[in-house]
């Protein structure tokens, strides 16, 4: 074969994605040195165009030459950061970032802005543990769906220890691979776990949907649905009756209440309190990050819940919000009824809205807790 | 804790996401009962907006009111399409479809037509096989990286018979589940195991870049790079001294050359077609799909390649191509060269461009053929 004849081949695909850009390429984002990070996005006929950027209020972008809309930012923290841009008034993609937040209704990209020395979430030079996947049809749910289990560095199928097990719930919206395509929970844990913070343990991340199209695009969010309880309640049939038991005959997984933990954020903080706090025989752990979409009252929907017992019963119950969260009230209150219960809960208000950067620092703040008594 | 304030609280989320709207809920894509579908994008500025649909040259829509554009297609084929759209030469993403293809370079949503039976890449009620992410530190190519392995249904850590495996490569500017998420490799093998079609075998997906930012999208295309032979030459290492190690050391996969398979599309056809006939003593079955970035010359990067040899060592040797494919010359020149040396080849031109929906239908037919003497 002659070399012109191959090289016109190759170049196909190549020519045909100049042909579709019709212009330079665009680099973004662009993190800098001083830690500044530079946005664009090209709309030659747009009139107005927005960066919103993860913790932060839009902030609108400048036109320039060739109709490239650009944003440099202030030197921002070292975090991951998700964003997207809104041009008139439209939520775009940012088309040159390959790093897509999966989400089911709200979509948008991912920056990391390193930091020196790296946070736990950025992948380092370390034993790393696996994540699999596990694929089953719900006979509670009616669905076909998934599971991850994390398996911590070393893990190997055969050996006598049991592992300590964390479940690991996610948000209204999320998919089931939130807590790793986002939250980095598996980078995390391989870090603390190297750096000797985190004791190792399996985690297991569902999809919190109790009712399959619980999050549908086209519902209009979850508030005031009537099929809110029985999200929870088939959620929770589903974990104890069909993930559970699979992971503990599955795995080297501890199937002792002293060595089970449960956490999620958001709708998945909820969650948590409702399976947590109404089986007190089955955690030890319990913590909510950001919780919202609890039912209506506490009395209600943790009927015969006992302070005393609990204290009893739990380790550890961590109730945590950031104070710029627009659930940071609900939290407050869940915390005012638990103590007029005389519940111990360790409470943390922390910096931050309702967003994955405060998540993420919920988990290596609460993994440090777990299973070290 | 009041109704009143509980409620609020938790509709801040929902109203937040309507203040950002600002305007009716869009349903893309809407996939009715007649396998038409209707695909909506809202851009009140744009000239003109395209849809560009895998398979087919862009088409225009047509521009409603509240700036909607919209198109719907003639009844489609039960397939997977990706999709994206063109706005005034821009690519967009669909918002409003959580599928989206991951890819390096070239982004785009998904849209499943489905079948009635259901066709293979469907997930169905059939016992699963799991997916499990290995992460690594690659001192070959000198990244932290990760590769996938499927186990089929059924498979335990433990037992003494091993599994055959095929090793199966990506093309240019996918990532490492691109044999997953768009390939959807795994509910193939899921339901042709079922169907008895398919030996139930492992599958390991590798992440194809030999050199760490060869599919960067600032590097504009891979021909003509100097540095495409050392990405050939370093993932071949990688993959013998680094995957391959791990894979029959973690799981009962069988070290045997006659129970070893690899295959890949595009570059990874490419890859294939370097690994597995530089290295006859290694694999069996030899699939390349949709080739291209093969070096320059077949004499040069094929050394002392041998067809007698070839013919004595491979049970199997494909190569195919969508015939619609800018690649089809490539791959013609290739059989010519092949049959040259009378090389026994299954040679098979297909429907179809450069395309996942032929390499679905390449997996679906090579891996009939496996291990099945």
């Amino acid at each position: 074969m002659a070399l012109t004849g191959l090289v016109l081949s190759l170049l196909i695909p190549v020519l045909a994605a100049a042909a579709a850009a019709t212009q330079a390429p665009i680099v973004s984002p662009e993190v800098h040195a001083d830690r500044t990070v530079t946005f664009r996005y090209r709309d030659a006929t747009a009139k107005k165009v927005e960066l919103s950027l993860e913790g932060s209020d839009p902030v609108p972008m400048a036109k320039g030459a060739n109709g490239i809309w650009t944003l440099t930012t202030a030197p921002l923290a070292p975090d991951i950061y998700g964003y997207s841009f809104t041009a008139d008034g439209e939520t775009r993609m940012d088309i040159h970032n390959s790093a897509f937040k999966p989400n089911l209704i709200w979509c948008g990209n991912m920056v990391t802005v390193p930091g020196n020395p790296p946070l736990p979430w950025e992948v380092q030079n370390v034993p790393h543990g696996q994540l699999h996947r596990h694929f089953y049809r719900s006979g509670v749910i009616g669905d076909e769906r998934d599971f991850f289990v994390y398996t911590p560095p070393g893990y190997q199928a055969s050996g006598r220890t049991k592992y300590p097990v964390l479940y690991l719930l996610h948000g209204f919206s999320d998919m089931t691979n939130g807590w790793t395509a986002i939250g980095m929970a598996h980078t995390i844990l391989d870090n603390l776990i190297a750096q000797g913070k985190t004791k190792p343990m399996i985690v297991v991340m569902t999809l919190g949907y109790g009712v399959p199209d619980f999050a549908s695009p086209t519902r209009g969010g979850y508030a005031g649905s009537n099929i809110r309880s029985k999200n929870f309640e088939l959620y929770r049939q589903a974990l104890f009756s069909e993930v559970i038991p699979v992971v503990e005959k599955e795995y080297r997984a501890s199937s002792s209440k002293s060595q089970r933990a449960i956490a999620g954020l958001s709708m998945g903080g909820a969650q948590t309190l409702f399976v947590g706090l109404n089986n007190l025989d089955k955690f030890s752990y319990v913590g909510a990050f950001s919780s919202g979409n609890l039912p209506s009252t506490f009395d209600k929907d943790l009927p015969g819940f006992d302070g005393a017992k609990a204290n009893k019963a739990l380790k550890s119950l961590w109730i945590s919000c950031g104070v710029d969260d627009g659930l940071i009230g609900f939290n407050r209150e869940l915390y005012k009824w638990l103590q007029n219960q005389n519940v111990k809960v360790q409470y943390h208000e922390t910096p931050g809205r309702h967003a994955w950067m405060v998540w993420r620092r919920n988990l290596i703040d609460f993994s440090q807790l777990l299973f070290k008594n």
